[in-house]
């Protein structure tokens, strides 16, 4: 590539080899970027928040930061180059932005037809898009899980409770499905109970498929009797986890229990978590199961 | 089978040979038990509508019928007797009943066990055992579209407007998806734009995935400019199709409108409508497209 590269020396990293330079973290919305800032600078790395206006909450602000609109791309590479960014780390959820309503930049306005590909597809296609840009541009793009793997789901139960036999059954199936939609950019997300697939994860996200599922059981379009059924989540087969691993937090184990189910299952160390402690907590109130399946072990258990 | 099997003979049909026993229509809900009766009765057959208490509305009472209820095996065998038939056809939409809370009669007890193993897996499993039911007990199960091929979407579209060049990528697209998913039991349904999938369809139904769309948009979670999308619809790979078709009405089309959809895609010879004059005022009246797709010559539209 022949696109000017910036020296990663920034103002705060002076001389010093072995001093790294800050973490820039550009923050979607969520309780994620607070998470990843506290445990860099537990290392002893500082960090400096890129946040995205309109999306960012207030948690980043204690650190060093810029606000940056998610079009404009010129803006957020310049204030992470003057903050002496090299690594970039994008973490927090996005609402899927409107190119079009969006106010973009001139350096944005030099990759819009590039940027109106990208939109062409699915989000895959669109994230993978994005780090490519970054790279261009000298960055190093890093993943979440990489600077701090204590947000990554261990293999096993975090809760109480534990998946029974039928549990297992439906988890390997919906795990199946998953993978059989894997091309498609589409089903991250799904419930399952009493071997039935009763919910697949599209462009509402998991918390609209699982106030869905809350809906369907007060309606009586949902008919299980007792607490049954799992959310089941896994990583498209072909997913950048640099940029969009799944994720669960307290939030997901409160829309579980009120959709009346018996817990969560996703894939140890390809998912995020937010808050463990919290998510351990109330899925201990709730009598919610939360696993980690060893994806590389799966067996049929049926 | 050893199960005693009563003469197919009728109090109508008399002794002519020629002579159809009347068709028993057990009819659920919607408006597809009576278009099949008048279809059934202008070709000279006389019909007995077998109706879904709770479910099936007052349409077929001007013919003759017995009502039933879905749990009373027993009773829509001893009805269906009783009235000559010997051919029935399931019709109509069916609220997945709850086993424990529908009253049982004493041949459904006996039958309990096996209706708690179909209840286990998903429709298709249920769908067949009910149909295996009934024919050990001497009955013959008619598809709808036997009885009344113009029930069945042809192929080409229905609408003045027809999908362009990029609908027909979507509408491939979807496709694929649907039979990567059809092992699996589910999303008989999918709405695709601008080559991303966005809803898939669960136990929700198609209305309720055509709804949630509606309300993405509303709530901005989908951002489409302008009239983008298609419902794409087709039958699971091995559904049994003489009693659980894909269908479309009146109603399909206006929430595809609401929805801001741009039409509606489904297989030709696999899909039922109900009121087609209807469907067709209606997509015109909101430019819609409404397409039977040719599922033996589909192409690779990318």
């Amino acid at each position: 590539m022949s696109e000017t590269v910036t020296s990663p020396a920034g103002p705060e990293t002076g001389a010093g080899q072995a001093e790294p330079t800050p973490l820039g973290i550009i923050a979607g919305a969520g309780a994620f970027p607070l998470a990843l800032a506290k445990a860099a600078t537990a290392q002893g790395r500082a960090v400096h928040g890129l946040l995205l206006k309109g999306i960012a909450g207030q948690d980043l602000t204690v650190y060093p930061h810029s606000w940056v609109g998610i079009g404009q791309f010129g803006a957020i590479l310049k204030a992470a180059r003057r903050a002496g960014c090299r690594d970039l780390v994008f973490i927090g959820s996005l609402v899927r932005p409107n190119l079009w309503t969006t106010m973009p930049d001139l350096v944005a306005l030099k990759h819009i037809p590039e940027m109106a590909r990208l939109y062409r597809g699915g989000d895959d296609h669109l994230l993978r898009g994005v780090a490519r840009l970054f790279e261009r541009q000298g960055f190093r793009l890093l993943a979440a899980q990489d600077v701090a793997p204590e947000l990554l789901m261990p293999v096993g139960p975090l809760s109480r409770r534990v998946p029974d036999h039928e549990d297992l059954v439906d988890i390997a199936q919906a795990l199946a499905a998953m993978r059989a939609l894997g091309p498609y950019d589409v089903g991250q997300g799904m419930v399952i109970g009493a071997k039935r697939i009763v919910a697949v994860e599209g462009a509402e996200g998991t918390d609209g498929m699982l106030e869905r599922c809350a809906a369907m059981r007060v309606s009586g379009r949902l008919k299980w009797g007792k607490a049954i059924g799992t959310l089941v989540k896994a990583p498209k087969p072909n997913q950048d986890r640099r940029i969009d691993l799944p994720a669960i937090g307290p939030a997901t184990v409160e829309k579980a229990a009120a959709a009346g189910l018996r817990g969560i299952a996703v894939i140890a160390g390809s998912t995020l978590m937010v808050e463990p402690q919290e998510i351990i907590r109330l899925a201990d109130r709730h009598g919610l199961f939360v696993v980690g399946v060893d994806a590389t072990r799966e067996v049929d258990h049926d």
